[in-house]
C-alpha cells in the first residue's frame, strides 16, 4: 500500500487535514504534510500549512466560509504543492479518516457506507453539539474524492471496555436501554495513542500497562487504563460530564441548570429542525468552564495571571486542580495502586508545567513525585519522563496525536476496510 | 437549665421526636424517650415509642394523617406517659429543634423568628423536595407549643467551611452569585456528630482530626473532614449530586436528563403554586438510584440477593462501591494522605459488613485495612474500631445520631438562643 491517507478533523470553525504515506500493517505511517483552515465562523479564514521545513502560518484566504470550502481549498493546496509528489491527483488518496466524537456502540473504526452514515446521523441526537460537523465533512469529502474510502474513527470506541457497573447510570433501566443512556467516554483516539506510545516507551506489553492518563485541553478528561484497556473515564453520555473545560462546566449537580434558568429544557437558538439542543446543553457546554470564571479560554493566560495574583484566575486554576485530583485519587485506588505511570497530555497537559507541579504535589502521598527541573524543561519527544528519581510511580508527558492515531489504525485495518467495499 | 428539649425530624411520611433533658453547656444531653409516627402517606399510620425498657413498635393509630396530627399525637403520648415525669405540661418544653435540609448561607443553628422563617421559605426554591416538610412542622409546633423556642438546625451548616475553589461551580459567575448556586453539602448534623464522636474516641483534639466519613443510607454522601472542618463533600447545590441513593441518581452527565425525557424542564406533578419542581428533579431524586436497577430501596436485600447471584443486585452493589471509591480516593490525596480514619456511618454504613469489606479491599493500597472478624461482628457502641492490627489508617464505624447532635448543639448555644428572644 503506497497510496495516501488523509486524517481529517473538522470542528465548527476549522478543518484540519494531515497527509500520511500509507504503510504496511505494523509500521508507523509517516506524516508528509499538515494543513488547516481556521476562522470559518469568524472570517477572514486563514491557512496554516506545514511540510518539512516549509511553513505557512495564518495566511488570510478568501471566499472560504464553510467546511466544504475549507476542505476543497486544502485539497487544491496539497495537490499544487510541488514538494508533495505523493499527492498529485485525487486518485492518489485511498483513505479519508474522519474523527467522529460520538460512536454509540461502535467499538472500532468503521468504513462509512450508507448504513454507517445513517447510524452516525442517528447518534447526533445523543451528541448534537459534537457529531454534526463530522457528517458535513464526510459528505464534502465524498463529493470531492468519490474514489476514496471514508473511515469513521470514534472518540468513544476506546472506552467500549469500561465494565458494566461503571458505565451504567442508576436511572430507570428500561428507558436507559431504549434511549442508549450510558457512559460512553471520549478522547479515545488520544488515549489509544497514549497507551501504545507509553507502553513502547516503558518497554511493557500493552496488555499489562496500567496508567492514569490526563488529556487536558480546552476539552479535558481523565482515563484509567488497566491492562491497556479503558476501565473508567470522566466524560459520560456526552463530553459534558467530568472535568471542566474552557467553556464546559464538567459535572455539576444535575439539578443546577433548572435553578440557573427556568427555560433549561427549551430548544436553544443553535437548534435546527433536525438537531435538538436544549438551552441547558448550550449553557453548560458553551458558556461555562474556566472562561466563565476567568474571562479567557486560554489556560496559559490563566496560569500566568494566577501567578501574578489575579483572584479569578487563581480560582479557575485551583478549581481545575481540585477536580483533576478527585479523579486521579479515585482511579488510583480502583486499580489497587498498581500504577505504571501518570501521564499528562493535550495542550495544557504538555505545556502546563505549573499545573503538573500542583497536581503531582498532592500525589506525593501515593509515591508519585516530579523532578522539578525536568518538569519545567521537558525534552521535546513523544514521551518524556519527568519523575523524580526514586518516585514509586512514573510521571510522563506524552505528545498525543489523534491524526497520527487515525492513520495508524487505518494502516492496521486497511485490508479489512478494502474487503468491506 | 433543666427543661426539656425536643429534637424533631419531619419527613414527608413520618415525624420523629426525641426527648432530651437539658444539660449544662459542656455535658452531653441525656435522651429520655423517642417517639415516631410513620406511614402518613400510606395509612394506617403507626406509632413507635421507646423510653428505657418501655417499647411500643408499629402500633396502628387512627386519624393521624398529617405532620401536624402526628406531632400533636406524639406530644399527647409523651405528656400522658407516667414514666416521663420531666414532661407533664407543654411549658416543660423550652426548645424545639428542627432539622432543616437546606440552610443556604446559614452557618449555625438559628432561632426561628418571622425573619428566619421567611428566609427558610425562600431557600425552599433551592431545595423544594427537601425543605417544605420542615416548614410545615415548624408551624405545627409553634401552634402547639407557643412558649417553646424553635431552633432550626441546617444540614448544610457544617459545610460552610468548604473552600471557595471547591464550592464554586464553573458556570456564569454573575448568575451563580445572584441565584446562590454553589456546593452546599448536606448530612451536616451527622458529620458534626461523627467528627466530635470520633475525635473523642481517638483522643484527639477536634481541630487536628482528619477523617473521610461516609454517611451511607437511603440518602448517601461522603465528606472529607480536615482539621475537624468540612473540606469537601459529595452532595452539591442540592442533595442530588454525588453518590447514588435508594431513589436518587447521584451525579450523572448534566445533559442526561434531556435525553431521558423531552419534558425535563416542565413542572412535575408534585409542583404547587409556591413550589416549583421540574420533572427532571422528580425523576432523578425519586425514580432513580439503586431502586431503578435492583427493584428495591432496601440495600440489605440488594446485598444478600447479590451474594446469591442476582445480576441486577450485583450491578447495584458494584456500582455503589465504585462510586464510593471514586470519592474516597480523591479525598485521600487532597488531604495529602494525612488520614486518621475512614468512618462508616448511616444505616448501610453501620449494617453493611459486605459493603465495608468490598470498599476497604480496594483501599489496602493506601494502607487502610479491615479486621474481617471485627467487621462482621462489630461491638455495639458509638464508635467501633474495625481496623486490622497494623493498618496504617484506622477504619471505624460510628453510630451517628442527628437527633442527639441537635440537642447537644442546642445545649451549647442555649444562652445565645435565649438572648435572641
Amino acid at each position: 500500500m503506497s497510496k495516501v491517507i488523509l486524517s481529517i478533523n473538522a470542528g465548527s470553525s476549522s478543518v484540519k487535514v494531515s497527509v500520511f504515506r500509507g504503510s504496511s500493517k505494523d509500521a508507523e505511517p509517516s506524516q508528509l504534510a499538515e494543513a488547516s483552515v481556521a476562522g470559518l465562523t469568524a472570517p477572514p479564514s486563514t491557512l496554516t500549512y506545514k511540510r518539512g521545513d516549509e511553513k505557512i502560518k495564518d495566511q488570510e484566504i478568501k471566499d472560504v466560509n464553510t467546511q466544504e470550502d475549507a476542505f476543497k481549498y486544502i485539497l487544491e493546496h496539497l495537490m499544487n504543492d510541488d514538494g508533495l509528489p505523493e499527492l498529485k491527483n485525487k486518485e492518489d488518496i485511498e483513505f479519508a479518516c474522519h474523527r467522529v466524537v460520538h460512536g454509540g456502540d461502535f467499538d472500532k473504526p468503521t468504513r462509512i457506507d450508507r448504513e454507517t452514515y445513517h447510524h452516525i446521523e442517528e447518534l447526533s441526537d445523543l451528541a448534537p453539539l459534537h457529531n454534526a460537523g463530522a457528517l458535513t465533512i464526510v459528505k464534502a469529502v465524498h463529493e470531492q474524492l468519490p474514489k476514496a474510502t471514508n473511515i469513521a474513527f470514534f472518540d468513544s470506541a476506546f472506552h467500549s471496555t469500561i465494565p458494566e457497573h461503571i458505565r451504567t447510570y442508576p436511572i430507570d433501566q428500561e428507558r436507559a436501554k431504549h434511549n442508549k443512556l450510558r457512559k460512553y467516554g471520549f478522547h479515545g483516539l488520544s488515549y489509544a495513542f497514549i497507551t501504545r506510545s507509553v507502553a513502547e516507551s516503558l518497554n511493557k506489553p500493552i496488555d499489562s500497562l496500567n496508567i492514569i492518563a490526563l488529556h487536558l485541553g480546552s476539552g479535558a478528561s481523565a482515563c484509567s487504563i488497566v491492562n491497556g484497556k479503558s476501565f473508567d473515564t470522566t466524560m459520560g453520555l456526552t463530553p459534558l460530564a467530568g472535568l471542566p473545560g474552557a467553556t464546559r462546566s464538567g459535572s455539576v449537580d444535575p439539578s443546577l441548570i433548572f435553578h440557573f434558568t427556568h427555560t433549561a429544557g427549551k430548544p436553544s437558538r443553535s437548534s435546527t429542525k433536525d438537531l435538538h439542543i436544549t438551552e441547558a446543553e448550550e449553557i453548560l457546554n458553551k458558556k461555562s468552564g474556566w472562561n466563565a470564571i476567568a474571562g479567557t479560554t486560554d489556560f496559559g493566560v490563566i496560569t500566568s495571571k494566577a501567578e501574578k495574583g489575579d483572584k479569578n484566575c487563581q480560582l479557575a486554576f485551583d478549581l481545575f486542580v481540585d477536580k483533576i485530583l478527585n479523579f486521579v485519587g479515585g482511579y488510583y485506588v480502583k486499580m489497587g495502586g498498581k500504577l505504571d505511570a501518570l501521564v499528562f497530555a493535550g495542550g495544557i497537559g504538555e505545556k502546563g508545567s505549573q499545573l503538573r507541579a500542583r497536581v503531582v504535589e498532592h500525589l506525593n502521598c501515593l509515591g508519585i513525585e516530579l523532578d522539578e527541573e525536568k518538569n519545567k524543561k521537558p525534552a521535546d519527544k513523544e514521551v518524556v519522563d519527568i519523575s523524580k528519581s526514586g518516585s514509586k510511580h512514573k510521571v510522563l508527558i506524552c505528545q498525543t496525536d489523534e491524526q497520527t492515531e487515525m492513520a495508524r489504525q487505518c494502516c492496521q485495518n486497511a485490508d479489512d476496510f478494502r474487503k468491506q467495499a
